[in-house]
């Protein structure tokens, strides 16, 4: 690229967006769609059921410890697509840029989505790219929305939930949270906690492929474990009971969450997943889960209750029982 | 809703993001799909063949004479997928707002949202709403994605065009820009210049169901329509002559351009678009579309030819031929 840095002339449709184009996106993007250059991509999909989802990161810092917000964007609406089920096929990109921005910066964003994208087996397939003036946004925004093929016979829905069906996890909780705050804040870790930020649609791939009970799946991001938990028992009308001992935190985010007033509960993920499954199949799919790098810390840690009917409680460590709501407030703008 | 500006906490994904979502989504956008509150819309498409975009408004003023930058949002998605010959079906929704916009606004924009989507018969199914700091964006840009079906025996490519070919434009050109300039600025204008921002999807679809020979259909948005052009000349490999005194630009626009040292030519228009048509189609093209509302000011404005390969030159009122480029620089920026 000639310039060193993004101008407003890079978002006016002209002659310095289509060198963008070619010189950024499709070097790392590229892909028989992209070199279209069309007002939209044509694409394909098998199935006549179709998921399809948008998201919208703002995440401050934009690099940090395990991820950036190129590799975030990418894996967030892959993960939204294959908790649906969905096999995640084609994603959009939409960005927008403070005029400044170094080129460089915006050459490691776009390589990592390139990177992530490649390894999830997903397409970028179309883009948009807006620039603001300086102090008009900060540093970068980015949109992606993705499409994926759902399988006919899949139905996943929280409203399958049945008490005695066991909540799982795919691993410990709060990671991503953390290490946003603490990048962001300059706390001193030693080493610095890292997110956990990744693709989860091979994983949830096997385990769907197992043909376990799986009544439904989330990704607990904003809001955090409890957030999503209590949105299922809502939408189900059952009540979940979890076991605080069973829910796994790593000590790291423990002793910062402690140490902070925080609680990892409501610490957003952007690597995990919420399952609820038949009670007979959940030790299988916990296994099946384990095997899988992102799954290493998976466990079973709670049920689903005829009891608390749209409520989530949670047995501590002393025997006691609290209830946990949604997430009110703001602990942390901007973590993803 | 119970505040009366958005607040950080409105993002978090937490009780305030589910008051938002029914107190203001549901109510504009309701339809079966966002009801389902799932990380990713389930919808079904009956055709294999399906066009994907994705496009972020960023425009300033958010509200402007003839629309604001939630109408924009709609309009500019389905219109990219019209032009593709799909029928666009589902919008999908990212907001980005600044902390402390007035909540009546933000009710305005959806509703605006709401009204233009129904209008255009697509259903917005997925949305997320992210908040940043007061100071980091300004007021809220609105990224829409979306996806039509595709008739399976259409087929629209520059690739396809040939000599003798005729150019058609839908109506006047350079409104939009203008309208946004005269907004921003503070031009006294009277009446005030209104953006031509409108959805073109039932104008295209009546075109395309005569059966006429149309070659291509592009938006001319940013950049304007000699932008446009030019890149339909590259990607064809042919070239395009214009005839100046052809393209309809409205007294008002042509007087404000020339006050302003700016060429209509190169001025965002928001509900217009070019095709390439077979000649002997092309009187038929142009009075079908004249029989639009959106369509009145519809010509043939050009024709494809075996000289200049790659170039769009136009002839000019004096005879001359000029030779039009894309657009260099950013006269200007957050058009939208």
């Amino acid at each position: 690229m000639d310039d060193e840095k993004i101008l407003l002339s890079h978002g006016a449709g002209g002659l310095k967006t289509q060198r963008l184009i070619r010189g950024i996106f499709r070097k790392h993007l590229g892909n028989p769609y992209l070199q279209q250059e069309l007002d939209a991509a044509l694409i394909e999909v098998s199935s006549r059921k179709i998921a399809f989802t948008t998201d919208s990161f703002v995440v401050s810092p934009i690099f940090f410890p395990g991820g950036d917000i190129g590799k975030l964007a990418v894996c967030g609406t892959v993960n939204d697509l294959a908790v649906m089920g969905a096999k995640p096929l084609y994603l959009t990109l939409g960005l927008i840029i403070e005029e400044g921005l170094p080129m460089e910066t915006l050459d490691r964003l776009v390589y990592s989505m390139g990177q992530t994208a490649h390894q999830a087996k997903v397409q970028i397939v179309a883009g948009d790219t807006k620039v603001v003036e300086h102090g008009a946004c900060d540093q970068i925004y980015i949109n992606t929305s993705g499409v994926g093929a759902v399988p006919p016979d899949l139905d996943l829905s929280p409203r399958r939930m049945a008490p005695g069906d066991k909540v799982i996890v795919s691993g410990p909780v709060g990671n991503h949270g953390i290490a946003i705050l603490a990048a962001r804040e300059g706390l001193k870790f030693s080493p610095p906690p890292a997110s956990d930020c990744t693709y989860l649609s091979d994983l949830i791939d096997r385990v769907v492929s197992t043909g376990a009970g799986i009544k439904c799946m989330r990704d607990p991001t904003r809001g955090g474990l409890a957030t999503t938990l209590v949105e299922l028992a809502g939408q189900s009308g059952l009540g979940i009971k979890l076991f605080e001992e069973d829910v796994p935190v790593d000590p790291q985010v423990k002793g910062a969450c402690s140490m902070l007033g925080l609680d990892p509960l409501y610490m957003a993920n952007e690597g995990k997943i919420a399952l609820v499954v038949e009670s007979k199949d959940a030790p299988a799919v916990v296994h099946e889960i384990q095997k899988h790098e992102a799954g290493r810390g998976a466990g079973i840690i709670g049920e689903v209750v005829g009891d608390h009917p749209g409520k989530v409680v949670m047995e501590t460590g002393l025997g006691t029982l609290r209830a946990l709501h949604m997430l009110e407030g703001d602990p942390l703008p901007r973590i993803c």
